[in-house]
């Protein structure tokens, strides 16, 4: 790809310090601006060399930047685009690490207006339940899917800078349309992310959570390892992509509900098939990332 | 501990295998007579030097034994102590590995009848989503927890030998009523197995379900793990402690429930508070086995 001479990193946690540091690692940028409102963040985001230069100011720092990674949280977005339109570079282009779509993509029309051709939306699928720029490294994204939803507004050189980007920091990157993505993600990712957080929440809110707490094991930590996520951020995401999160939600409730119905009436052989059918499934599943 | 001199481990799978090798670790056993119905299974055992002998024969596997473990699936237990109540030397003190103790210990009384003084239940809280003899190692149950729930029938003696033995396998050992530990483990590990279970039993029997699983990442992952468990062995578990597993998949499906309810709303601060609540719990829990 060619080389990126200034990218603004606005919001430097995981995705925005890995961004950054991938592309340093590969050489394909010069001079790497950061912006966000935590001074600790920013200051772990230039001491491990994620960012060059630390500001507060995003419009100043979109200032001649000719490549815009927007990875805030994705209720932030739609301010973060509104006040970069204004100073955008006419060649910039501009990406996000949102991980819904067409909430975003709304945020992106409003927030941007007239520079809404430059923006191509984008979904890194390498998050964690850590965050911040300390939890960075210029690895993240290899071998990982990160998926584009491109505007009809977009001219194809814009794409191609965009995903060329993506691909230098070693992710596969494919494309789909915002609407298939929000429902996949929320099957796939969203709606996990609720199952943890209420198992979490439902134990540790009991009298006896403690207790509780105290002989749990490896089952209950694998559960509940997505709890440990960003609260601020997943509020964000199940809101923003209420609708399709709500019918997965749905959808496994019924699921549950098959699932107490078997144990109620005692049925062995059809609560024995359920469970063989997922065993199998999960064992034929390779995807996921690196093994553990 | 006084040393045993001939171990019989019924059900040489991780369970039994890795109590036959952590014993055998620490000198503590002489001879091991390893029972079971898969022939590949106990091939593998011997080559793993967790069994000295292999036999499908349980009733002479304890013939001279003195010490006896009992780590089938819960629901083939109440045969094998109906098998191995005439042969029981008068001296030989048996545990299990089963993860439900009620109904364990209904099966005992009804199997051992008279020999019941000699029986002291056991839970090692050290199961996985792997199975067999080839998962067995003899550390498996170091740092871990292993609940004993003996019986008002037992003996100081008797439950000492038995908490012995554990404890030469490095566990922790802890006491608690039937009950207790029923009405616990329901809580934090058979319902999360029964979530995992449903989980991928949704999505893997969708029409759209490979191309779901082929965009499923690290939190999916998380998430199913447990769902590669050995889908005989759960059946059993769930069905065994059906009472408790029922009341706690009540309280989650409660849950879910408000969960939906504050995203059907779009109260974002209830929705924080609670995803804020559940991620400083899980932050602050420092159980669940090795760090991951």
């Amino acid at each position: 790809m060619s080389r990126i001479e200034k990218l603004a990193v606005v919001g430097v946690g995981l995705i925005g310090g890995s961004f950054a540091l991938g592309l340093k690692g590969a050489g394909a940028v010069g001079r790497v601006v950061g912006v966000g409102r935590g001074a600790a963040n920013l200051a772990q985001a230039l001491a491990r060399g994620a960012i060059d230069e630390a500001t507060a100011d995003v419009a100043a720092a979109v200032d001649g930047a000719d490549f815009v990674l927007v990875a805030t949280p994705v209720g932030a977005m739609e301010a973060v685009f509104e006040r970069i339109a204004p100073r955008l570079d006419r060649e910039a282009v501009v990406t996000d690490g949102g991980s819904t779509k067409a909430s975003v993509i709304a945020a992106a029309r409003a927030g941007l207006r007239a520079r809404i051709p430059q923006f191509v939306p984008a979904h890194p699928i390498a998050g964690s339940d850590e965050s911040g720029a300390e939890a960075a490294r210029a690895g993240l994204f290899r071998g990982r899917e990160v998926v584009l939803t491109p505007l009809p507004e977009n001219r194809p050189a814009v794409v191609d800078r965009v995903r060329e980007a993506w691909q230098v920091c070693g992710a596969r990157v494919i494309e789909m349309s915002p609407t298939e993505h929000d429902a996949v993600l929320a099957a796939v990712s969203h709606l996990p992310h609720v199952l943890a957080f209420a198992l979490m929440h439902e134990i540790a809110s009991r009298a006896d959570g403690d207790n509780l707490l105290a002989h749990a094991g490896g089952g209950f930590r694998d559960l509940t390892r997505l709890a440990a996520s960003h609260a601020g951020m997943w509020r964000d995401i199940c809101l923003a992509n209420r609708a399709p999160l709500l019918a997965e939600l749905r959808r496994y409730q019924d699921e549950l509900a098959r699932f107490g119905a078997m144990l109620e009436q005692g049925d062995a052989d059809a609560l024995e098939r359920a469970l063989e059918a997922a065993r199998a499934a999960r064992r034929g599943w390779t995807g996921g990332g690196a093994p553990d």
